[in-house]
This record gives C-alpha cells, structure tokens and sequence, in this order.
C-alpha cells in the first residue's frame, strides 16, 4: 500500500506568512511524526492542523536487525529529509511522536530511547530552542502508531504485515492487545519473509519431486539470476537474512496474479496466518460480538484480495460484525497524532480532522 | 543415537606387533574416516580390516555455518585426535575418507577440498610418507558416508536428522538421489533445527492464545534462563543461528516423552516431513516395490519411536517391503569403507566385514 505524500505538499509553506493557527508567539506549532520499520523509515512534519508540510524516508530501523546505530542513523535521515522538505530544522519541532518495530521489550525499548534521544540533541539539537518538547518526545511500537492511525485512534485492530508481521488492537475500553511479532526465526508468520520462506522451500520441494512443479521455480531463479535450484544455497547463505529475503514476496505476489496454484496457496496461507494472529487479539479484547474496523498495514498487502479474502473469511468466523477495510491513516500520520495528543491538542475538535483526506495521505 | 567407540579400542596397538595384516614394508596399512556435521565432527583411525584403532571428535565442520577456516579447523583437530589414540601420525595414513555437511554443491566442494587438502599437507604433513595417500584422499557429502554406513554399501535409503536435515538413497542399479538438505532458511525439514523452531513458534503462540498451552513454555523459558517468553526475542536474535537453537529439540524430545500433547505433535510432524523426504527418494529411484533398508543417522532420532512411528507409517504406505532399520554402521565407518575401497580393498572380501560388528560400532 503506498500513500501519496506528495500531493500534499503543493503549498507547504502557508504557515509561515501569518497562518492564523500560529501560536502566541508567531510561530507555527511543527510537530513530527516517525514510523520506522524493517525495510524502511518514514518522517513526517506537519503543523498542528497535520497539514503535511515535509517528508523523509529512509532505510531499515529496526535495531533487532540493523543494530542500534544503524537504526538511530536511519531514524535522523529520515527526520532531517522531512524538516528540509518543510524549511525547519528539528530544534523548531514541539514534539515527536515515534513508532519503531523491534522494541517491545522494556529492555529493547530504553536502549532505543536513550540511543535516539541522546542522537536527536547532540547531532539535530533537538529540543534547543524548546526544552519542553524533550518531554513531548512520545516513543512507541510500530504496532501503536499503525493501530493509531489505521482506526483513528477508534477501538479496533491492524494487521501490519511488511518484513515481519503483528496483529495489535485496542477495545472501547482501552484495554491493548498484540499477537505475533516473534521475528523471523520462529514468529512473523504470513509476512513478507515468511511469504519468501514459503516459496524457497516450494521451490527446492519441487525440484526434490517432494512437492508440484510451480512457476516459481524460474521466477525465484530469474530473481537472484541463477540457472538453478541448485544455486540457491549459494545465493540465500551468503546473506540470509530477512530483510534481504523478504522481497521476494513479490514475486509470489506476481506469480500468484499470473495464477500459479503453489504460490496462490502460499498467499491464503500467509492470509490463514495473519488471521489466527488478528483473532488472538479480537479474543482477547473480546471483541466477536463488537462492530469494529480490521484494517491492515504494509507491503503484503499489495497482494490485494488474494491475501485479504482469506482473513476477511476467518476473522468472519469468530466476529461478525467486524469490517476489513484499508486503514484510515498511515501509521506516521498516526505517530504524529500521538505528538499532537502530547501536546495537548487533539485534531478531533478541529477542522483537522476533516482536512486530513485532503492529504491524499489515505 | 550414541555408538560406542571405547568398547573397540581395548587393544588398539596389536598391529604395531607383527600384525599378521602388516603390509609387505612391515608397516600396517592405516587409513582414517571422518564425518563432519552441523554440530560436531568425528574421525576414526582404522586398519585395513576395519579395526578402530583410535577416535577424535570436535565441534562443528559445516562450512557454510561456521566459515571455511572453522571446518578445516575442526576436521584438523578431530583427525589428531584419531591419530594421538591410535599412536601415528596422519603422514602415516595411506587414505582418508571424509564425509562433510555443506558441499553438495560443486563451487562449494572445490572450495572446501582445495582448503582442506592444503591445510592437511601444510599442517598435518598428510601424505609426507606416502604420496600415493593424495590419490586415495576422498571427499564426499555427509549424506554419502551415512548411507555408505547405514546400508553397509547396500540398496537403500538413509534419513539424516541433526541440525540439519537430508534424505539419500541408492538402487541396485547404483543410481543416487537426494532430497531435502536445503538449510535452516528454507529446508532442513524435520531436523533438530525445525524442531526447535517449532517448539519456539508454539511456545510464542501459546503466550498470544493462538495456541493451546504447553509444557514447552516453562522448559523452553527454563532452557533460556528467562522469566517469560516475552524475552525469548531478545536471547534468540542476539544470536539466533540454526547452531545454537538445534539443541533446544532435545528440550522437545524429553516435553514429549512427559506426555505433552503440543511436544508430541511437533515430533509427529517432523517425522512426516523426513517420511516426504524419504518417500521423494523412494519414487526417484523406483524403489516403491523393492525390498530395502531405510536407516536413520542424527540426534532427532533420540526421540525413538515418537519420529519413527509416523516415518514408519507414512514409508509403509508408499514402499510396503521397505524396512526402518538403525543404521548397521555410523557413518565415521561409511568414511572409513570410502577408503578402503579407495584403496582398491574391500572388507567384504575380507574377514573384516564379520568382525565389524564385534567393534561396537553398530
């Protein structure tokens, strides 16, 4: 799924001469908003109308994967292309609201925090033309800030599904439940790396004669360029991790459109998966007998029905009256919503919440 | 599996004495056979007649787990260890056999055979006595010397179950063929590493309600030393390779035999994938009306009948003459027969193929 930032960036800079939502003292409020993931990491800076005014992406950040470094390096990039884009600098910046993958665990969440902030003074002087805005700094899981902005902040579940995979919800209670997010090894099943397993061992089934033949044995060929099944022990071990397998779920996604049997299976048993993950969640909320909107988040989903029509009908099963539908926001529209909520304004009892469609960022 | 080697090596030096097998020059014909798996490697010193005269073991050899450098290390450091017992050197051995994990692929055995005679020539000055002994230096897989070993050089097939995991047979007519053996990533079916892996998954599952509850969640928390699964990620991705999980299977196998229902599925189902593993070599070789052994080699198979029944089951249905037999001899021994053969002896003509048995190495 693919936001179209750009839209709204036609007249970013309106604020700056005389926008009447200005504060006080003459300036606008700039906030930003971060959602940083295992293949890449998103910044945005709005005004407290969450009128997109920059942009930013960059690499890999989730430090499980990268390590700490590399994932605060990602995280500045990002943040520093979005205040370019939006004539700022992050010292202008109110608050931050973050939502980063592989963090957690208490342990893992205070490294990434003290490593980030510690990162964000020293090298984008963060914080120094407004020191209450270290303690508007709001750092979450990627999970919230998609749950955030997929359901507006409303009761209900996403099912984030890009490199790694979770479920994550919330009931009308306010009561928060995830499900899944193990990683790789022995968790995330139906993402995008555990769609890419799924077809490598197709694959070598297939040429073993353990399993059918399938059209991805030459796509996953043509896709690292080796004459062979036979290669790919060479090709995977050499570099085997996930973020450099998991694209290859594309593949999959494009040979299931083409309609190939194993890799179209492959696609409705990732759907079955991120289903069990979703429904742990709905249980647990207790949600069955609620209406509630099931949305979901990342490049899994490009695979459309063919993965959405296997979850629509499990979740089915167990609540009803549930509704899977796209998200309502990005999961960095919902970062920065959280920083709007830190600073204690709240785009529900503005024309915000209204111009937000206008974004494009839908 | 565990065979005994002390119980062979009461007498090792007899043939220092005026063996009456001593070669023509007075000098008794040595040759030594090593396996080299995921997780440790064996080598055995023998005389022409197979007697063991000396055993050395040491850590891991598979190169594309622990590098090029390691594996040769590790061979080097088994084969002294052979020799220290046996009282030579590997300058006075007259052939090698060596059966290693991860050279099935040709750029891979090149690789792991240039390495590996170099360091013997260079370090362990094999072949200074005799060069002759450089021609009878033979490499193969692991999967090879297992079924070289198993079926004593006979028809059938062997299922190979460690870390990793590989199914490999032989017809009458001599025609070979393998299945699975594709590495932790996107093979490796049934192994101890799959196991684990489950085990891993379950025990996340259970914590999220996706899954029933099970005896693993408090073993496999006991295992890591943690509190909670909750911090499996953090001990498993600060160093999760396939080496270090595998052992985690005997965690299942002792869940299992305490009657845990989850445990006892995970086993059930990792002995249907090698059954599939095993079947795809039945049907490649047309062995499907023969009668023939199916052995069984690797630390999975300490599990006994909770793996072999349904490999059993499932072999039955496909080969009902084929027989699930332990191997008749480890697969060190499989190496040790490669050079003897080399050698241009056989112990089947010999009184040799009797005496086997007596080592205790069955």
């Amino acid at each position: 799924m693919e936001w179209m930032m750009s839209s709204a960036l036609e007249s970013p800079h309106a604020f700056r001469r005389g926008d009447p939502d200005a504060t006080p003292d003459g300036q606008a409020v700039l906030l930003a908003g971060i959602d940083g993931g295992g293949t890449k990491t998103t910044a945005l800076v709005a005004d407290e109308r969450l009128t997109v005014l920059g942009e930013g992406r960059s690499g890999p950040s989730n430090f499980l994967r990268v390590g700490v470094e590399a994932a605060v390096t990602a995280i500045l990039e990002a943040l520093e292309g979005a205040c370019r884009q939006a004539e700022c600098t992050p010292a202008d910046l109110r608050a931050l609201g973050i939502g980063l993958a592989g963090i957690a665990h208490p342990t893992h969440y205070r490294r990434m925090r003290e490593a980030l902030l510690r990162a964000l003074v020293e090298h984008l002087a963060y914080g120094a033309r407004d020191p209450q805005s270290l303690q508007n700094f709001v750092l979450t899981t990627d999970a919230e800030i998609a749950l955030y902005g997929a359901t507006d902040g409303q009761p209900g579940v996403v099912i984030v599904s890009g490199t790694g995979s979770i479920a994550y919800g919330m009931n009308a209670r306010g009561q928060k439940a995830r499900s899944g997010g193990w990683g790789p090894t022995f968790g995330d099943e139906g993402s995008g790396y555990d769609i890419a397993r799924r077809a490598l061992a197709a694959v070598a089934s297939a040429y073993d004669g353990r399993m059918p033949p399938t059209l991805l044995t030459e796509r996953v060929c043509r896709y690292f360029g080796i004459e062979s099944p036979a290669e790919l022990p060479r090709v995977i071990y050499e570099d085997a991790t996930s973020l450099n397998i998991a694209p290859l779920s594309e593949v999959v996604i494009q040979a299931a459109r083409e309609g190939d049997a194993v890799a179209r299976e492959i696609l409705r048993e990732a759907g079955l998966e991120l289903a069990r993950t979703a429904i742990a969640v709905i249980k647990r909320l207790r949600l069955q007998q609620e209406a509630f909107r099931v949305s979901y988040v990342g490049g899994v989903f490009s695979a459309g029905e063919l993965i959405l029509e296997p979850i629509r009908q499990k979740i089915r099963e167990v609540a009803p009256k549930a509704e899977l539908n796209p998200p309502l926001f990005p999961p960095a529209v919902g970062a920065l919503k959280l920083a709007l909520a830190r600073l204690g304004l709240s785009d529900r009892e503005s024309e915000a919440a209204r111009s937000l469609p206008k974004l494009g960022v839908r």
